[in-house]
């Protein structure tokens, strides 16, 4: 780690390498898939990252593990919490019971039962709050006063970072001569691993983050060269509302090409595309970047072209195209 | 391939080595994939051979790429027919348009659009009956005679047994010190073809067909030891309503161990599991295997069990837990 002149603690590629090798036997290695209808349909060579098969059903499991095993033995009693009501508590919840800590998760008393569930599936500890930030920021302070238990932060924080960047760097061994990488953007977690890695063992290839129009901050923060943060974002894509934070702006400001946007049916008939063609599972998130390639398909044509399919969790009895 | 008693013609074992050099460039080896999850409600060990990740969406590209490369040259121009309104007839559509050569498809007008669109977007050529099975007959009786076409029966066909006998071949190689294989049964294809391989190269391993409850007439025939043929049984499991047939029967009474069954619940149930756990898209067909694991967990825990996920062609828009 580094510390930059606003004294933000940098991720290095050094941390990138020690974090796999802390997080590696937690993990999948998941697999590349390909698919001939979908390289005829864009004219690219698309290689997906299935992150979808990943422990806990998505890649923050990366950086959860890596801040959960990197903790200091006197940290361990106190545990860790996190504020989220998505895949980053259910993948906090899964570290931490693999390395028996507790794990305090804040959550909207509103947010769907089944994902209750899965983070106590995990041994997560909720604490509900009501579905607004004031209420969110005030129970998330009682709760980390309370339990002393180390805050880790979805995606503005440089283990979260670093483990998130061991994603690409095992695409970037298992797909030779890549031109471009594509990824959703939300805050930015995924986007910023992703820049870590390749910046350092890769820089020819290209990254381009992709995002729902109806949440498009990061697209509008990187055109006005800084943070554009959205109150309320609405977008099925519901894993992409976040804003941009200092740490993942940093690396998005510095290496990413180009952030592409897709309205809500684009990343519909995406999703349901996958689901038809490929046979996976995978959530509306995800299928902001094959949309965005549709969109584009002067920028990709030819190109071999690396897509995080970043994950699984999906809720089967609402599905956006029924 | 060795002619019986009773002079159908049988398959060998040499007929599938034959086959598998045969379609090798038109298929894909799909891969073997686990789940901890399931291992650990099952209490066994379970490798998914995934079929749904196959050319055209279903191992029945086996058979029908056997039948269609081993055409010799004077049968190409006429091509080949079969009635099927499900895999079969997507899986020899797509084998006749990779060899150039005309695909008939009689098909219940009835039948979903979908359906039609995927038989016709590989080049088949529909021909509509009505849905019953004297207007299906008639009418591919008159298609048959008026193209000449070589029918390629969708299982009782011991080319198409011999082509679905190369996914248990796979399956062996790809895993070692298997117990148990477990596959669904309608005509008896894929059984037939699995009883084939595994007869031949790994005698010990203990064949189990697992059948809808509803249509449960491979079960009745199993234990009456005759074919029970229904005449429209209703189940989910939509592409295991046909039934036995002499050269399928012959395979099930000679190697099969139990067959097994389950509700439509229960089908439906291991369905979504398999969907939200191991984030892949199976039919409702290739759940019946789970369901019946789950169902007989004293036959299977402990045990090492390849189970054969038979296709992913699934209408989106109609999942039958919605």
């Amino acid at each position: 780690m580094m510390k930059d002149e606003a004294s933000m603690i940098i991720p290095t590629f050094d941390d990138v390498i020690a974090a796999h090798d802390r997080i590696r036997p937690h993990i999948h290695r998941t697999p590349v898939l390909t698919s001939s209808y979908l390289n005829e349909l864009t004219g690219a060579e698309l290689f997906f990252k299935c992150e979808n098969f990943q422990k806990a059903g998505a890649f923050k499991v990366r950086g959860a593990s890596n801040a959960v095993f990197g903790l200091s033995d006197d940290m361990l009693e106190k545990g860790v919490a996190t504020h989220s009501s998505g895949n980053h508590a259910l993948s906090l919840s899964y570290a931490a019971g693999r390395r028996g800590i507790p794990c305090h998760v804040v959550m909207p008393r509103t947010a769907p039962q089944a994902k209750k569930d899965a983070v106590i599936g995990y041994g997560g500890i909720i604490t509900e709050c009501e579905p607004s930030t004031s209420s969110r920021e005030a129970v998330f302070t009682e709760v980390q006063e309370r339990t002393g238990a180390n805050f880790v932060h979805p995606y503005n924080d440089p283990r979260v970072i670093a483990g998130q960047a061991t994603c690409s760097r095992e695409l970037i061994e298992q797909t030779e001569g890549l031109d471009a990488v594509i990824a959703p953007i939300g805050g930015g977690g995924m986007i910023s691993g992703t820049c870590l890695t390749l910046s350092n063992v890769a820089p020819e290839v290209r990254i381009y983050a992709a995002e729902p129009k109806n949440a498009d901050d990061a697209a509008r923060s990187f055109r006005a060269g800084k943070i554009i943060a959205d109150d309320a974002p609405n977008t099925v894509a519901d894993g992409l509302k976040v804003p941009l934070k200092e740490l993942t702006w940093h690396f998005v400001e510095k290496h990413v090409t180009d952030i592409q946007t897709a309205t809500e049916q684009e990343i519909i008939d995406a999703m349901l595309l996958t689901w038809q063609r490929m046979k996976i599972v995978i959530e509306a998130s995800c299928a902001v970047p094959l949309a965005c390639i549709l969109n584009n398909p002067d920028v990709f044509r030819g190109k071999r072209v690396g897509v995080v399919i970043t994950g699984g969790n999906v809720d089967m009895k609402t599905l956006p195209w029924i």
